[in-house]
């Protein structure tokens, strides 16, 4: 079940070639389709990666200039993925042409939208603005999961799991899991998601804080996120001293932004980076934290992994909610409203064109 | 299909740690079914290998003395499988428990209950006494395969293909094939199977054979087992000199203990030993007979494996019953009477509770 | 969908050992059903590679002169596929008999026959001469796909390809793919088919064509073939200077014999080869030509595999037929009708069956 008028991420920008001369050409698959992205000049370009003709894949093909030739039988197809030339015919055919999506990029994601396309609106594009600031320093993560993203939603949705899955790493105390996350909806229509407050008052200071500054003593620590659709989290977090600790008035802010594209229903892009304000902490902590998110996550992954594989033993397995799981059964409950919405829709269009086409005159008898 | 009123092997004992400060949690698939086993101080625990909450499996959390905590979210679980803390909240919930199954040590072998608890008995328990018996050398062996368990339960119940996929370990003669085997009904209720005979008056001496006793001329050889659900082989099996051989009254006596555990549909556990007496042949022989099992046991998945690959293509296919047949056709039947009247048994739980249920009144009108 | 009554290759003569002392039974698997080849002195024999008893593969067995020993519990299969023993019975029933296929050999391909064996024909072998002959020199080739026999005709129905898979083997010039094919049916009864030519007056000559005659400007070059079910090419090709040069009157002559079999309905064996004539070219050329065409079936293969996966993610795409989809769509037709008249003919007989069976006698009131 996927959410399709959304903006997923397809690629980090770099992973786009400027030079297109001898290269790979980029293909990825969102929601099941193969999509190549190209850049004709200085826009970007991306068509279903599925010759018209006999769905040979063009990302096997090559460009030529703006447009994309077919390494099977030669069809050029312009950006707007109309074919403008069949070898050995003179013109081509008018319905020869492949499907074109909306594709923009912002702070170093390259967004296509997989929905209707007249729907595409630049306002729902989510804030992710710590990927390319002067104001923050990061590393940007790629992560390729053999699972339905929607299980990794629950694992962002509910940061508790830091005391297990990630004793070593990220967590280092129960007391985050004893900590209740705070979460509301948020309402704007540009945003559907929810917000989600975390707090916890007394913790050790973990090593890449210590990086960043010195602290002598326990630090208070906050995750402050809003998890957006398609599935796309923006957080704050930080530590300073705990309030007993009237000394030590230094703080730790990071950003960081994480997104989940679904590329089957049993498989997932993750695209992520954590940042840390440029000018603080030392000159290797962006490799440091880059490292030791790269850890993490590969926690997450085992985790989720092996979760998944139980799952799939367990075809009458009900899940037991439990109070933690406040955000993650609101997310999923949002995405059935909105896929559900869509398919009612999609219904009512084909409903309408139905209704709308000529009729057979009926003869009176 | 599976019998489920049974006991079923899951591991060898010392698979299990007696120390589980530091190890890896023992798992494995029985019926389709993940299932943990662990020592709480002398007990042995067996629990669902999957958390009530989310899913996970417990066997990637961590022993607290007798409790195990799942490596997600940190639900703790006590040796009844009743949850008994979830971080972050006063009280478990009381449907927080996962699945307890009966769970019991013989001889070395671990045996699991997959029916209806309350129906597990210790006399089902398969008499593998040299399993574990001053009386008796061996080394404990484990296989697995890929395949469904009928298919292995077929080859032991027909030891004429000793002479032919063993030609050149066990067999060596294809007057094992041309004799015939005795086959009679086991009508212990505790003990469901058949009884099988098989008698050679004269074959060459094996070379395991010359290790305990060095014959000089030809020799009888006989294998007596039971065969008994769930798939379990108990076997005495020897060889002397043939009654023309007047001059050596030496004896070669085997005991061996076999097993087959469905891991899945398509997946087979397969836990086995042939023991020598004690004191009897070289001091290597325990090691010996175990590799020359080893190869021919790996002839027998080689083997079966094949025919297995080969029924996949082969929907159409109907097996032609030979009278070599007898003893693994009526255990299939076996199992057939057995999972049937387990089924019916099911189905009429269900219809009487449905008529116990409290029904909704009927307004009259 | 597949065309029965056919000749299919099953292996180049070479694939059979002369020698069965001590080797591997040949199996390979056509049209989903493993079949078993050896040499019963200078016969050929093609039998079911599936015991009738139960299910194991004879290739896994010994041969005893012309006959076949199953490896698992010994039943002796002669030629004919009769059971001949069973180990431990006084005869064997006559019941126990395992499928023969019609097999013959030519020109060092072997066939055999998948459909009714009375309609096998001989006259219905294609004329691949050039795989054995004084005149002819080549290497035999065999290559395995992952992928339906169907995108492999369609491939080998449309050279226009040559231009962008083989720029830098085969084609070098878009000219190939500019040229349009001149496209025929076969109407022989034993050859059902299309003849297809395609004719380039200028080309450059290519580096294999070198070896055989030193070319110094553009040539004529032509590629003519019949195209015959179930899936066999048999071509003529070759080039000559052009017309507008004057000077250079040598010729390259070829001629290819290139054979699909499906091994299932995901997966293809390739057979072929491409001669030259003999005492034409250097002495290495045989084996540089070889060469050439494996880096060029290779390339083939990469963009078939592609196809076959972006079609497998694609299960609403329809193709969409273009001029140069000519013969392709007339054979894909061709095995449609012929395929659905066999499965007509199936059906009758059925009936006939049915109706010929003694009835019933009806009791009158």
């Amino acid at each position: 079940m996927f959410v399709r008028n959304c903006w997923y991420v397809i690629a980090w920008d770099h992973e786009i070639p400027l030079d297109q001369a001898n290269g790979q050409i980029f293909t990825r698959t969102v929601l099941g389709e193969p999509i190549v992205v190209y850049r004709a000049g200085t826009e970007l370009v991306a068509l279903a990666d599925r010759c018209c003709h006999r769905g040979a894949p063009l990302s096997k093909g090559r460009l030529e200039g703006s447009n994309l030739r077919c390494g099977y039988h030669g069809l050029l197809f312009n950006p707007q993925g109309q074919c403008i030339e069949v070898p050995g015919m003179d013109t081509a055919p008018a319905k020869a042409c492949v499907k074109r999506y909306p594709v923009v990029a912002k702070n170093k994601w390259i967004f296509v939208w997989m929905g209707e396309p007249e729907k595409a609106d630049l306002a729902m594009l989510p804030d992710n603005y710590s990927c390319d600031s002067p104001d923050w320093k990061n590393l940007p993560g790629y992560m390729h999961y053999d699972t339905n993203y929607l299980l990794i939603c629950d694992n962002l949705l509910d940061f508790s799991h830091l005391s297990y899955v990630h004793e070593k790493t990220l967590g280092g105390s129960t007391a985050i899991a004893q900590s209740r996350a705070d979460v509301s909806d948020i309402t704007a229509p540009s945003q559907r998601g929810l917000r989600v407050k975390r707090y916890v008052a007394e913790l050790p200071s973990p090593p890449s804080y210590q990086r960043v500054h010195n602290f002598t003593g326990t630090i208070e620590r906050w995750w402050d996120y809003d998890f957006v659709l398609p599935g796309t989290l923006l957080m704050k977090s930080g530590g300073r001293p705990s309030k007993n600790n009237a000394v030590d008035r230094g703080e730790v802010e990071l950003h960081s932004c994480q997104t989940l594209t679904p590329e089957t229903e049993n498989s997932t892009h993750y695209f992520f980076q954590q940042g840390h304000k440029t000018g603080q902490g030392d000159a290797e902590l962006a490799g440091a934290m880059y490292q030791m998110l790269l850890r993490a996550f590969q926690e997450d992954k085992d985790m989720i992994g092996a979760q998944s594989a139980t799952l799939a033993m367990s075809l009458d397995f009900k899940m037991l909610p439990l109070h933690l799981d406040g955000a993650l059964t609101r997310f999923r409950h949002l995405i059935e409203i909105e896929a559900g919405q869509e398919a009612l829709a999609a219904a009512a269009r084909v409903q309408t064109s139905v209704i709308a086409a000529p009729q057979r005159s009926t003869a009176t008898a």
